[in-house]
């Protein structure tokens, strides 16, 4: 099967201009088929200031009223998708940019209401749960996977397009949603391994995943199940890198067949077989 | 050859929700390939508004500046582009929103700067045209139409793609430019005039080109060439939709079958035999 890579880019590239123009010639410089997908960085809490929005958090996720799904399909679909697309075609690269509700490639189901939660042997009673509201994180998408658009992505990628994915997603009724970018690229690199050899990379803001996170050149450069179980075992992982690490191996337990985290400038290396980040396999 | 429609809507029906809805649900409806273009309607000043972003007009034309191109940016091409694309999808039509950047579609190069002109016998003096400024019209685009991408369109629509395309195209070098959208929708009309049967329609806020602009039911409903000048001759067009005229022939004479102007809530009639709009061919 054919190479495929699947790459994300979050705030750390987006907001920073020159960081972005470097990753965008070193992008339009691989040659194989590809996929963008970005996230929209501090740009659409700037512009919702601008415009008297304030942004609304509940467990320091933030929620996703009228006013803010509007704001995040103008600032994510709108600005940062078409500049990023046309920094791309001057570059030669044949850009076409998206969201989940163009071709139908990425359904969404909207987030149903979450109860609070009683926890056991806590000071938590069930009419301390009772007395709390649910909570609505309002016009935020639930990818459903199993609905992903396969067919009209393939068919954007044998006529050449390098798809861009703005993280937004339809419900099928006419309702945008916000969905969260790594999320998505995991859903497009699993949709997509029956038909290629998916590597799926996240830029990350550092070099790799490290086994000392106060040292930089302590990359991890392989993990495979065996070593993953290893260093939980030796309490070698801090606790943020869990969720990436486990999303990794789902995608893999998907068929995709390596994910690489790695630090975006290092992209044209993290292409090869030299990798130079965390290849987790 | 087989037909194509390709429809412009404007601010008319883009910023009332009930005659858009009615609108997509005729457009989704139509059994042939097909192509939207979309204008911004009011909602591009609104929000400029909310930002403290205020219109620059030169000669009733607005001027693009940074500010604006950002906002028209997100707003046609992501705000008004996105929802109407979901809204298709939802009525079972596969959209997929575009501007002229993605797939490298419309090229376009800046307006040039325009300098005051000396008006023979009139007061104006070489001194005066001197004196003024030269206008900047900022990030406009003309479109490049011999560039146009027709081959990606083409393959866009060969896989059962609805093409929805915002008032937006680029130069090239990564600079996203606004576009007036009857432009936009004649160029594509012209640029697939070779591989299709093209009827180029512009919804308009009445029925059709009125021989007596008080009487909705003095629709012409037929204006051929001959016609046309019949009509100049004996002075019974207002002025007002003269470049309406001369950019459908424009459009005619570079190969489009024929040009339809009516009213967006009579489109379903409008893509048949039995056009009730003006049609001129």
């Amino acid at each position: 099967m054919e190479q495929l890579f699947v790459i994300k880019i979050g705030g750390n590239v987006i907001d920073h201009a020159d960081a972005l123009h470097n990753f965008l010639q070193d992008f339009a410089a691989i040659r194989a088929p590809k996929i963008l997908v970005h996230g929209g960085g501090k740009i659409a809490s700037r512009i919702g200031e601008q415009m008297g929005i304030s942004a609304n958090y509940i467990n320091g996720r933030r929620v996703t009223d009228a006013a803010t799904i509007d704001l995040v399909t103008m600032v994510y679909g709108g600005l940062v998708n078409k500049k990023v697309v046309a920094k791309l075609q001057s570059l030669q690269c044949n850009a076409i940019g998206l969201t989940g509700a163009d071709g139908n490639i990425l359904p969404a189901t909207k987030r149903p209401l979450v109860y609070p939660v009683i926890v056991p042997n806590s000071t938590n009673t069930e009419e301390d749960a009772a007395s709390r509201p649910p909570i609505d994180f309002g016009f935020v998408g639930d990818v459903l996977a199993e609905k992903m658009g396969i067919e009209p992505l393939r068919a954007l990628l044998a006529a050449g397009f390098v798809p861009v994915f703005a993280p937004l997603t339809h419900d099928g009724n006419g309702q945008i949603l916000n969905t969260n970018a790594d999320t998505i690229a995991s859903t497009l690199a699993t949709g997509l391994a029956g038909n290629y050899n998916v590597r799926l990379i996240y830029c990350f803001e550092k070099k790799g995943v490290l086994e000392n996170v106060a040292d930089e050149s302590s990359v991890i450069t392989l993990i495979t199940k065996e070593k993953y179980q290893q260093l939980l075992h030796d309490n070698k992982l801090f606790d943020g890198i869990l969720p990436k690490i486990d999303n990794a191996f789902s995608a893999i337990d998907h068929g995709v067949k390596e994910v690489l985290i790695g630090d975006a400038s290092n992209l044209l290396q993290n292409v090869t077989d030299q990798t130079i980040g965390t290849l987790i396999k």
